[in-house]
C-alpha cells in the first residue's frame, strides 16, 4: 500500500494546517519529496485525510508563500526547485549595473544614492573639527584602539540614546565601521550552519539581501504601509526554528514606509515569545520631517531581544565609515570578538572626529538643516506626482526614500535601462525582492537630487514613459 | 573473521606508509574508529601485512604530528579525542590577558607591542599631511570610494610593488583596513565547510590561529629557522585535500625568523604542484636591518597561487588602519564582493593620507629611521643576553621580535603572570600554538620599549628568574 504523503494527529494542539504545512516541507527538505515532484490536489489530500478543503488549502498557500511548491494552471501542485525558489537573480543587465555588489553611477540624475550630495555634506565642519582633533588629542590618534571603540565615544552615546528612551550602558555599545559592518558582525555571531533560517520583508534592503544569500536559508514577510504583516509573521515563528528577524523601522529603503508604535510593540512580543532575535538597521530614522518616531529599542524593555545597528553614513558624512551597535549582554562579548577577527577595532582618528562632530552640537544642527531640505524637495516631488503617470505607494514622514509605481503596462527592468540611456539613475523594484519582485515598482531617491535636477529627472522619465506606452 | 583495521595495494604508486595513514586517518575521521580505542601495536601491524617495522612507525608518527593518535608510555597507541587534538586552549589565567583577543597592557614594560611606540610614531608628518590633504581633495575626501580601494592608491602601490620584483595590475590590488581584514576575507573566499583544511606553522602568529580556529580544520608544520619544515608540509599536502597555507616569511611574529630564498621557492613549488592557495601575511618585512628579503609574491611567476596581505600598521601607523591584498586574478572579484558585504570601503580620508605618506617620500625617510633603531636595539639586546639565563633562539635580521628561552625548570605560563605582577608584559609560547607549545619560550617585542626599559625588563626578569630557579 503507497504511504501517506502526511500524517496527522488530531490529539496535538498544533492546528491540522500546520502539521501539513510542516510534514510536506520536512519532506522537501530532506529531498524525500523531489523537484517538480506533483502533490496530491486539494479535493484529493482533503479526501484521503478526511479534512476540510480549506485546511488543505490554506497548508498550500503558507508552502506556496515559503517558497517549497508552485502551482501551475491546469496541472496542479508542483515541488519547486529549491535553489530557485531560495535566490532569486534580477535580469543579467541589471545586475552589471551592481558589479562586485556595488551601485555605479555615471548618470548625470541621481536618484540612487542615500547619501546627500556633496554641496550638502558639511565639509567646513569636518575640516574644522579635524585640526582641532589634531591639535587636541596628539599622538594618541595614531595608536591603536579598543576593540570595542573609543571608550569616550561609547559613554557619549549611552547618554544620548538615554534622551530617545533607551536606557543602556556603554558596555552594550560595540563602535563599527559602517552599518553594514555591523550586520556583518551579526551574522558571525548568531549564525551556524544548523541554525541559519531568517526573516526579512518583502521588499527590504537590497544590501541585507545579498549579505544573507549566501548563508541563510531566508524566508519573507509582506511589508505593508505600517510594517509587518504580523499574521504572516507569526505563522512563520510558530513553524519554524527562525534565528532572528532582520528588519528596518523608519523610512528606510525601499518603500520609506514607517512601523505604526503599535506594531513595532507588537513586534517585539513576538520575538520574545518565540525566542528569536531582531537585527534593526537605522540609517535614516534622525531624518524625520516632523516628528521624531519611537526607537523599537526602546520598546525592549529587558534589554534581550535586539541588536540595533545605527548608521552615521545617511545622517552625518558616508566617507568616515562609522556606525555602532547596540548589543544585549548576553552576545555583546561575541561581537568584541568577532570585531576582533574581522578587523582589530576602528580608526581612533575618525571615532573621535565623530566624538567632537556629536560633542559640539555640529551634528545636530546639520541634521536640522538635511531634514528641512529633504522635507521641501519631498513636498516639491508630491507636486510633480500630481499630473504624474508615476503613482506614488506610501506616504513618507521622513527620510529620502519613495517608491513609484509604474503604469501596468511597463516593465521596470526594461525602464531602468533605458533610464540609465538618458541619464538617469533608479533603482529597479525587484533588487528588493529575494524572489521575484513586483515588477511595476522602482525606488527613488532624493537624496542627492536638488529640485532642479529632480524636474529634469521626472521630466525624462514621463517622456520615456510616453513613449514606452504608445509602442506597447 | 575480525575485519583487518588496514588494507595495503602494492600495485598502487601512493607509498605504503601513505596508505596506512590514509586509511587509518579516514577510519578515524569517519568516527569507524572512536576515541581512545587502541591501534594494534607497531610489531602486531607490522607482522599482519607483512611489511617492515619503519614503515608503520613512520605511519603512526604522521597520525601522531597530525593530530589523530597518541602515545602512552607502556600501554601502546590510542585514538585521540578530537576536539582536544585540534584545540588547544592556553590556561584560563593566560587567556583572561586576552580579553575579547586583545591585548591588555597595563604594565610600565612593554614587551608585546608590536607597533613604534609613541614617541616613534610620525605625528608631526601625519598633522602636515593631514591639512594638506584637507586643502587639496576638499570635500571629495567625504564621500564614499570604491570598495576595492582609492585608484591613485592601488595604481601607485603596484607601480611601488615593479621596485620589488612584483609585477601585477592595479587591478589585483584591495585596500583593506589592517591585515586583520585581509584574513578575515580571504576566509570568506575561500573557506567552505566541506573545503576547510588549513596549513600553519607551529609556532605562529596568534591573531591568525584565533581567527582561523572556529571554521578551519588546522594542521601545523614545525617551523625551522629558515622556514617550514618542507618534509612535514608535503606529507600533509599529499595526503589530506587542503585549501591553503597560511604563512609569514620575515622576521614575523613569534620567532623573528626569515625563509631562505630556497624554501620559498620550494614552497611555492609545491604549492602549484598540489593546487594550493599560499596566504601570506607580511606586516614587518620592510623593516630588514641590512638587507632587503625577496617577496615571495616575486617568486609566483605566473601570478596564481598566492594571496599576499601587506599591512601598514608596523612599518608607519596602526591607528590609521590600513593594509592592502595582493590577490590572482581568479579571485579578485570575490574578494571585492566580500570586502562590500563586510564593511562596503575603506575611508577615503584614511587611504588619501596614506598615499600622501607614500608620494612625498616621507614613507620611506620614516621608515629608515624605524629601521636604524630596531636594528641598534636588537644589538642592545644581544649584549645583555650574554649573561643572561634567558637565551635567544633565532637571531634576526630585521623587525622587533624575539624568541627567547626560560631555563629548563621554568613553566613559562607562572613566568608570564609573574611578570605581569612586577611590571613587565611579555607573550608566552604557547599561545603561538594550536596544540599544547613547547613551554619554555616567550616572544618578547622590542618595538615600543626604548634601551632603559629594555635594561629595566631584563633585571626585572632575570631577578624572578633567579628567585623561580631557588625555589624549585
Amino acid at each position: 500500500m503507497r504511504k501517506h504523503l502526511v500524517n496527522i494527529d488530531t490529539s496535538k494542539t498544533t492546528p491540522i494546517y500546520k502539521q501539513i504545512y510542516i510534514e510536506i516541507k520536512e519532506k522537501i527538505d530532506s529531498v524525500e519529496l523531489t523537484e517538480n515532484t506533483k502533490l496530491p490536489s486539494i479535493r484529493q489530500l482533503s479526501m484521503q485525510l478526511n479534512i476540510n478543503n480549506l485546511t488543505i488549502l490554506k497548508a498550500y498557500n503558507l508552502l506556496e508563500t515559503n517558497g517549497y511548491i508552485y502551482k501551475k494552471q491546469g496541472s496542479g501542485v508542483f515541488v519547486k526547485k529549491r535553489e530557485k525558489c531560495l535566490y532569486f537573480e534580477p535580469p543579467k543587465e541589471v545586475l552589471e549595473s551592481f558589479k562586485g555588489g556595488e551601485v555605479i553611477i555615471q548618470d548625470n540624475i541621481d536618484f540612487v544614492s542615500g547619501t546627500p550630495s556633496k554641496n550638502l555634506l558639511p565639509f567646513d565642519d569636518f575640516k574644522e573639527i579635524t585640526i582641532k582633533i589634531l591639535e587636541k588629542d596628539g599622538v594618541d590618534i595614531l595608536t591603536y584602539h579598543n576593540t570595542k571603540g573609543y571608550d569616550k565615544l561609547r559613554y557619549y552615546l549611552s547618554k544620548r540614546l538615554e534622551q530617545t528612551g533607551i536606557n543602556i550602558s556603554h558596555k552594550n555599545i560595540q563602535i563599527v565601521s559602517g552599518a553594514q559592518q555591523g550586520l556583518d558582525l551579526t551574522l558571525k555571531v548568531l549564525l551556524s550552519p544548523k541554525n541559519n533560517k531568517i526573516i526579512i520583508a518583502k521588499p527590504t534592503y537590497h544590501g541585507a539581501i545579498n549579505t544573507f544569500r549566501k548563508d541563510c536559508k531566508i524566508f519573507t514577510v509582506n511589508l505593508e504601509n505600517d510594517g509587518f504583516n504580523l499574521d504572516e509573521l507569526e505563522e512563520i515563528l510558530a513553524t519554524e526554528n527562525i534565528n532572528f528577524i532582520y528588519t528596518t523601522m523608519d523610512f528606510e529603503s525601499p518603500t520609506g514606509i514607517s512601523w505604526s508604535e503599535e506594531k513595532k510593540k507588537k513586534l517585539v512580543e513576538l520575538a520574545k515569545k518565540y525566542k528569536v532575535y531582531i537585527v534593526e538597521e537605522d540609517c535614516v530614522s534622525d531624518l524625520f520631517f516632523d516628528k521624531k518616531p519611537c526607537p523599537l529599542k526602546a520598546l525592549d524593555t529587558n534589554d534581550e531581544c535586539i541588536i540595533s545597528i545605527k548608521s552615521f553614513s545617511k545622517n552625518l558624512i558616508p566617507g568616515i565609515r562609522m556606525a555602532y551597535m547596540i548589543v544585549p549582554d548576553e552576545l555583546i562579548q561575541k561581537v568584541i570578538s568577532a570585531k576582533f577577527t574581522s578587523d582589530i577595532s576602528c580608526s581612533g582618528f575618525n571615532q573621535r572626529i565623530l566624538l567632537e562632530f556629536l560633542e559640539s552640537g555640529i551634528f545636530d544642527k546639520n541634521l536640522e538643516k538635511i531634514r528641512k531640505i529633504y522635507k521641501e524637495r519631498f513636498s516639491y516631488i508630491k507636486g510633480l506626482l500630481k499630473d504624474s503617470p508615476l503613482k506614488l505607494e506610501y506616504e513618507i514622514a521622513g527620510g529620502f526614500n519613495l517608491w513609484l509605481k509604474l503604469p501596468e503596462e511597463i516593465d521596470v527592468n526594461k525602464f531602468y535601462l533605458s533610464c540609465k540611456q538618458i541619464g538617469v539613475s533608479i533603482l529597479p523594484g525587484n533588487v528588493f525582492y529575494l524572489d521575484e519582485g513586483n515588477l511595476n515598482y522602482f525606488r527613488l531617491s532624493f537624496a542627492a537630487a536638488d529640485e532642479n535636477q529632480i524636474k529634469e529627472g521626472f521630466n525624462r522619465m514621463e517622456k520615456l514613459i510616453k513613449k514606452s506606452s504608445k509602442k506597447s
